[in-house]
């Protein structure tokens, strides 16, 4: 059987080793710096502050606070895999990058909208104010709004791919991923999760089984999509098809697992928002229900599952295995 | 010059005099009933409480708020002006009706998140408890989030038409008209009228054709471009497009006109809201800047307008035309 990770140690020169932690490969870090930079740099078009085609007028205070809720902030890993899994099917990065940034303003509308007082009330937000601190909260919720539209005006235009069934896949991937059925409905389950919607305002203790399917909902759907995406823009076939949702499926569940234990272990300066938050709140997550030492080691273990999922793509997977490693080490 | 209103006439047989409004004519009201209850049905479906494909689960809270904010309520305008425009090409109402629940649902959506605390802080909606009032606002903003979600997913469906130009042409055309170039814009613009971010807190005292700016983009825009669905269904030629285009303009600013009328002059009880409220607030309406008696002769100026634009369509158009009429005279 191939071995991604071998090949990868064998081409990855500079590595950095954290005590404690898995290794990052620099190399990586660089490749998705650059990628990064080229999603923010189509971001500041997209959200340019004159109108486009079709519009009547971009309000200054409404455009001013979607450019603060996605621009200058955010590793941008939605768009690296969108653009990853598609250069797996030959598609160029200019030509992949106008999904992924797509789905990176969906993830950025989901931040302006959990972020809010109703919701999990967050003053910070990758070391700035958040939309609603920095504007006020009639702002921040317009603004995730036009957020999400904005996302899916992206996908129907011509720019993102020639083919409208290509076009019209991407909007249906990021619906069904983002809606009732994914990521809204899994803030839903955690915002119950909390205890708000019960008598006694207690944490009503979800099984492991609750939490696993919360997750996959909020985090692990959106990310999940991101590799789908890159497989529609590559027409991907149906094998193919089934060991990138095989590699998005492990690979989401993989960062929120990171995510909950950053929040369980992390420091606030380095994450960049508060820490410790979880706890605070009684939060369902899966650190809480499996502990931290299980929870690294399954970490660990969706990890592997992610990378096995790539075997079919043999060394043209390097980046997205490389990208698995990253998700798991990462400190911020 | 073809006469649709003497057509109309002749073909109509029973009318509903107000005192001292416009005629309605009752046909067009039972037509209206029919393509509500078609809706109602439509949209019952698509906000089912089981997981649809695609989709990890329904959390029960948020579906019940979904279905709070859209389902047993409203005239369903615009799902009728898609069915009608699409009609004029030949495309019958179940083919038509994916398209136009899915505006509806944005239209719905975008009543939600108006309704807020932050926002209008309305209590009752088509006498009915607004959704943050019903369950509450972490709630109500998540309701409205999925139901713009599942707006663009039911567009990007095969169902809503076998060619998927045709289905990425409706999530552009949705897309335009409802973000920050459109309908959310509308809204920003419309909360800075009230002088909310001027460091006195009065109104900025706009000019005529700031609120129609304003007007344009918060409601006219989303009607505009139900008509314009109906054009993209029916693979309408140039000429007629922009015919359309011309109707959904002035059918649009019709549609304000009278809302704003209703606030001003209306009574709570048959609006099924709260009345008097743009007064109360100070806020930028055509009432307020044309005054009342002005307004009235803009409202038939604009009724006529949009009739004329369907002039290429002759009888075919009798529903659209009637629409106008009904836009103008309505009680709530």
């Amino acid at each position: 059987m191939f071995d991604g990770g071998a090949a990868l140690r064998h081409q990855m020169r500079g590595m950095n080793i954290k005590a404690g932690r898995a290794t990052i490969p620099s190399q990586f870090e660089q490749r998705l710096a650059q990628v990064a930079s080229a999603a923010e740099h189509t971001l500041d078009i997209v959200l340019g502050r004159e109108p486009q085609a079709g519009e009547i007028a971009r309000p200054a205070r409404l455009i001013e606070a979607m450019r603060h809720a996605v621009l200058d902030g955010g590793k941008r890993i939605r768009p690296m895999l969108v653009v990853e899994t598609a250069a797996l099917f030959g598609i160029s990065e200019p030509h992949a990058m106008h999904a992924g940034v797509a789905f990176e303003l969906l993830h950025c509308y989901s931040l302006v909208h959990d972020d809010l007082p109703a919701m999990d009330n967050d003053d910070t937000r990758r070391g700035k104010p958040t939309v609603h601190n920095a504007f006020d909260e009639a702002t921040a919720i317009l603004a995730g709004d036009a957020l999400q539209t904005l996302a899916y005006e992206i996908l129907a235009r011509e720019a993102t791919d020639r083919d409208p069934l290509v076009r019209a896949s991407l909007v249906q991937c990021l619906a069904r991923a983002s809606g009732i059925g994914g990521m809204a409905g899994g803030q839903m389950l955690d915002l119950e999760a909390e205890g708000r919607y019960t008598e006694d305002k207690r944490p009503p203790g979800l099984m492991l089984a609750d939490v696993e399917k919360l997750q996959r909902m909020k985090t692990g759907a959106l990310l999940g999509a991101c590799c789908q995406a890159g497989a529609i823009l590559g027409r991907a076939r149906e094998l193919e098809a089934g060991a990138i949702a095989r590699y998005g499926r492990a690979l989401g569940f993989a960062f929120q697992l990171a995510d909950d234990l950053l929040d369980a272990e992390g420091d606030a300066a380095e994450v960049g928002k508060a820490v410790g938050k979880d706890a605070a709140k009684n939060k369902a997550t899966l650190v809480s229900a499996l502990g931290p030492i299980a929870a690294r080691r399954r970490l660990g273990d969706l990890v592997d599952e992610a990378k096995r999922a790539l075997y079919p793509f043999g060394e043209r997977a390097e980046w997205l295995r490389a990208c698995a490693d990253f998700i798991a080490a990462r400190k911020s």
